[in-house]
């Protein structure tokens, strides 16, 4: 397993790092500081479009996507300090076009999409000019048991109609959102895995209704937002059936193990940056005589959070060099086991790093609690870890079963 | 120790509950409904006041203050399950006037205040008409070491002049919040707990300044909310001052201890909330073709979250029996101890309750993500867990030093 | 609930704390110099039966028996501080004649036995002459289910023939052990839990044989041990059998109970002892220029262990006032919640002292090590953690069946 | 960071894993029982010679020395995978001259000394003829911080007079065990890291003197031991004092790093057991109707095993592959964090096991309570947790300090 950064990677995170400091921090400060003088959330923020064509003219563009001519033809292994880059800023990924669940979405259609799916949908995702979301999630059913889901994508003739009520839509508040991408049941007959269809729904198709907007943990995300969305006879031509009916299970698969790796580099960064703001405020605030760094445990916290993200970071880059060695199909279970470790392990340096921030490390002065937030929603988005650690047990006892 | 409940103490147990499910829970839901709708979160909610007065002519109505003219005249061991049940909603506090801050800064008016701050401040506080804050925590230094508090509260003559910047004031947005009681260094070369003084401010004293609200993971809390706010040389007459100069910490120990004990008692109701939805849940939804509580490790968690809390509870029943027999110098032990189990052991019975309801557990829908976020806070408010282990540990080990 | 202690009881644990701390721990610490001079581990220690004799003389003896001619008379609620004291040594509870499986299978004797047990058993037991095991536990099946059970107890005629292996029989090794409580399956007709009887043994029938003494954690707990045994076609009058065929399950109910809060109040004693070897070495010894109290998280833990013993304390007595008030059926959920909370948070304190000890804790220079090997085998004894967790989760999920 | 197993690496480990599985297991199966029927544990088992004498023909021998002609010349990575395959039993090290702490010995003799230390000592080191101790850690004081130690090494004109207490020598009571590598204070007056030296003992040296063997968590660990030993005016030749007086701490830190590290790689071959075990187990046992997999949180806690093993044996490879590339003087914060995180994985792992192997898992039938054992005795030995979580967080704070 040789998980040595090519130069090609090294060069990158150079020029990203350089770009996320001298850039985005400032911007996203600014930002931070129009919103308390009562900018409205849900627009893009005025210089967003000029800082995301300063970083597309450096060549941070697209940089998920392992296509040499489309992305920046990146392999997952060295897309990871990258990801992890880009993680330690709220909106670095939406400057590198590199955010969620948009990455996702492009990967499906690049992968699956026909060639009018990737002129129409494909080519503006990856120019950055539009959004995305991708609707899977049901509030009536666990959805962790992905055969619960109710809403239908019914063929009809040479057409599909839609059906059904969607929740945790991200990016569905978005000004750019544009077109969504839509799983139903199509026909309850086949198979297990051969039941559903994946569908590419313009937005404002009649009959999709957002219904509202949710907050996660308190947090409503804007200007990307968590959406309730309804589909009312949603009629749409066969051809906006993704790969054709049926497939929905299978570009799922596809489509969410990358994903999840993604979303776990992305939280090596975070917690990397939590970890950095623990141990600068536990150095520069003094109680009881002493510098917070040197009172009761906080030390013993700060080697534990050490610890746990070295272990953490190097089960991600074994994931990302499994996906590009093996293949998709025989990385599920590395998948899985990143998908359970990475937000828990995230989580417990964030709420440590928020401790020793004491009041402050709770609001909006840092990233901390928005950060947690998103660490948490990540323990049940793309599959809760009960359903990880399953998959994960099964592998190991398959070894032993006679 | 006898944990009997009085006979007194659960009738009014009864009525509570009854009042809580029949009028409080309906009336929650609908002031979140309006809320959707789009009423203005920060005003007082019509049939609020309605809801106290009729809480009042049943009697449920201040029960929290020791005292049997002006409060209930409970023993906190008898308070104790009407905290609890209080706590299991997060309007309820409000409704029977014991919410937090304003319960502590009426007990300290009972106890310390002089006349007139008791006919002008603690007299409508009790008949529910104005809210309250408490003006300890300063942004700019780790106020888990009281001593390091900054804010003055000089004695010039006749007058008091008070300068700094305070935070994490909760309740100063409340539009009834009339008066604030603010703690600031008096005399710097006095015994490390004789500097400082507690003052009674009216919220629009000139020079004080509402500079900010703060969201607290998330939570803006409304309408209570939590403010940033400076005082710049607010000079009040010298009888503002509570019980005279110095003596700030004193009463800050005789209000926290009390205070800290409703806190704890309201977040075992809490958590028997979090742990009843949590069982109905895992009762009610269905995964690979079982209920959730017939799923892998869901039941174990549902049983050591019954553990936890009723050990919990046992130890918060000791340390208001504890109050109530030794008073409150000899309690500080039992009540460090229980400031640092209770809101851990309540953050993993709604960490477990949120995952067992996915999405829907992080958003609006359920209490618990709000539960979370005030709980979380709870481990740093009046004092963080590290300070409250420094001091059981003291006791533990004094108990062997020679 | 009155947990206050009775005068009876308080006389009772003075009196017990003198005779501990005068008499039996320096007999252990005798007794230690002996074996470590090389005398028989196996044999009852020189100058035992004195000290058994002054503690009858002084009424401290036989204090679990509710009976007040045969025992002390006491509740459980009573005992349990005595108990806890008992914990706090490894060979107090045989000294007071108040050691398991003695106490669990005089308990069975006194309220199923027959006339002619209780004379020929029980009488001897209870004046400490001779010991006794029990044998439930099978080495071929998963005896978490006891429903597993694979021993048999076959009524013959006015015969009873019992066939089987066990283990994990505690007492075994015993120089005085001479009678045994065996389980078996009777009749696999019968319902569920009415197809085991129980069977009075006496050790040197025929048929049965000590096949070895097992190590519990490395340590075999001389001169007690814990033994495996066959029994091949043992013939005893039907006379025999505990209260008639059938009744096994019924019984080990019933001696299960309250021999499961007994062992867990013993347990607090031990992670008492724990806790204050801790706190004394942590002041004793110094290592980078200060007492191990005050570097890292050292203090933090202690706060901790005192923490979670009180909460366990607390637990454990509510169970005792709740068998002592409403009777063994109804206090199965709180015996199991013990079973569960208390052993682990003795293993936690523990190993803290332990790691605090350095080398010293893990070795025979301190009843650390051992205390531990005791716990960690209570996690599974009577039981293991998760079957209490099942009962614990069925209880609380009942409430909310429809 | 090149991860990729070399072909001689994984030459050698096919090798390993067939002599294990063919020679050693069935071996230590028959050692086994040989004790049960009475051998001496205290002595080298028959056949052990043979053994070795194989192994040492097929190559499989000193693989841990990097030398090439005197070990395999193997890299610590390449080394690795090795380690494990040896961790995953108990007399493997043995049998291929790789156990502790000759290995560590034999390291400092190769490195630090004389010729003449090297034909006495490491020639019949290497050859697996003789065996050998290290006498560190003291009893009196606090031996994590080493600069506590008492022992002394006086120079006195052309010799060296030893005088002290050590502990925890382990390999003190096999039977060939013939020299023993003592630390000792030369120089009060020196620089901090200046004052001790090592000095090269013969077993046999007048005034050295074995006082007793310990138990460890009741272990004796036969046939190698735990001893305690005194020294009383030892004297040696000055030629005896491994490369001049007073440079003890750079011997021990040269030492300790490797031999840390080859402990963490065992440990996470004994951890692999302790998953297969409780595998196997969960799989072959019924409880309630269902294979123990299938029970509760079973499941959850294989996958959460899995998942700690995977990401601590990535961090015992970053750990190695620095070693190889950096030297052992950067290596240091790696290794201070694979100590932390590898015992206390595997204590969490092994203690899983035992719980599912009920009974049986905390006796001799299975190896899970001395694999326990040992890796809690390695939280303390060559430094406990503590030390090394504060020289992480040393590390990671150093970072920021400006």
């Amino acid at each position: 397993m040789n998980l040595t950064q090519s130069d090609r990677s090294r060069e990158l995170q150079k020029k990203l790092e350089a770009f996320v400091s001298e850039r985005v921090v400032p911007f996203e400060r600014e930002i931070q500081q129009r919103i308390q003088q009562g900018a409205d959330r849900w627009q893009v923020p005025d210089g967003m479009a000029e800082l995301k064509q300063a970083a597309r003219e450096q060549g941070l563009w697209n940089l998920f996507l392992p296509d040499a001519e489309l992305g920046a033809g990146l392999t997952t292994l060295e897309y990871a300090p990258l990801a992890e880059v880009m993680g330690r800023s709220l909106i670095a990924p939406e400057v590198f076009n590199c955010n969620a669940p948009d990455t996702g979405n492009m990967e499906v259609l690049y992968h699956y999409g026909s060639e009018a799916h990737r002129e129409q949908w494909l080519k503006p995702l990856l120019e950055g000019k539009i959004r995305s979301a991708f609707c899977m999630t049901e509030p009536a059913v666990a959805s962790s048991d992905a055969t619960n889901m109710q809403a239908t994508a019914a063929i009809e003739g040479d057409e599909v109609r839609l059906n059904g009520r969607k929740w945790w839509s991200t990016g569905l508040g978005h000004p750019d959102c544009k077109v969504l991408i839509f799983m139903g049941l199509t026909d309850p007959q086949a198979g297990r895995h051969r039941r559903h269809s994946m569908v590419v729904v313009p937005l404002h198709a009649e009959g999709v209704r957002i219904e509202r907007m949710l907050h996660a943990m308190g947090f409503d995300d804007a200007p990307y937002g968590h959406g309730e969305v309804t589909f009312n006879d949603v009629r749409l031509p066969g051809s906006a059936v993704i790969a054709g009916p049926g497939r929905g299970f299978e570009i799922a698969q596809g489509r969410l193990g990358p994903g999840r790796i993604h979303h776990c580099m992305r939280s090596i960064g975070l917690a990397e940056t939590a970890l950095e703001l623990a141990c600068r405020r536990s150095l520069s605030r003094q109680a009881f005589g002493k510098p917070l760094a040197r009172l009761g445990g906080n030390a013993e916290r700060i080697a534990d959070a050490r610890i746990a993200i070295e272990q953490a970071r190097l089960l991600v880059l074994k994931a990302a060099w499994t996906l590009d060695e093996k293949g998709i199909d025989r990385v599920m279970n590395e998948v899985s086991q990143i998908k359970v470790a990475v937000p828990r392990m995230a989580l417990e340096v964030i709420d440590m790093a928020m401790q020793l921030h004491g009041g402050a490390g709770m609001c909006e002065d840092f990233p901390l609690a928005q950060a947690w937030a998103g660490m948490r929603a990540l323990r049940l988005a793309d599959g809760p870890d009960e359903v990880h650690k399953m998959l994960v047990a099964r592998h190991e006892l398959a070894r032993y079963r006679s």
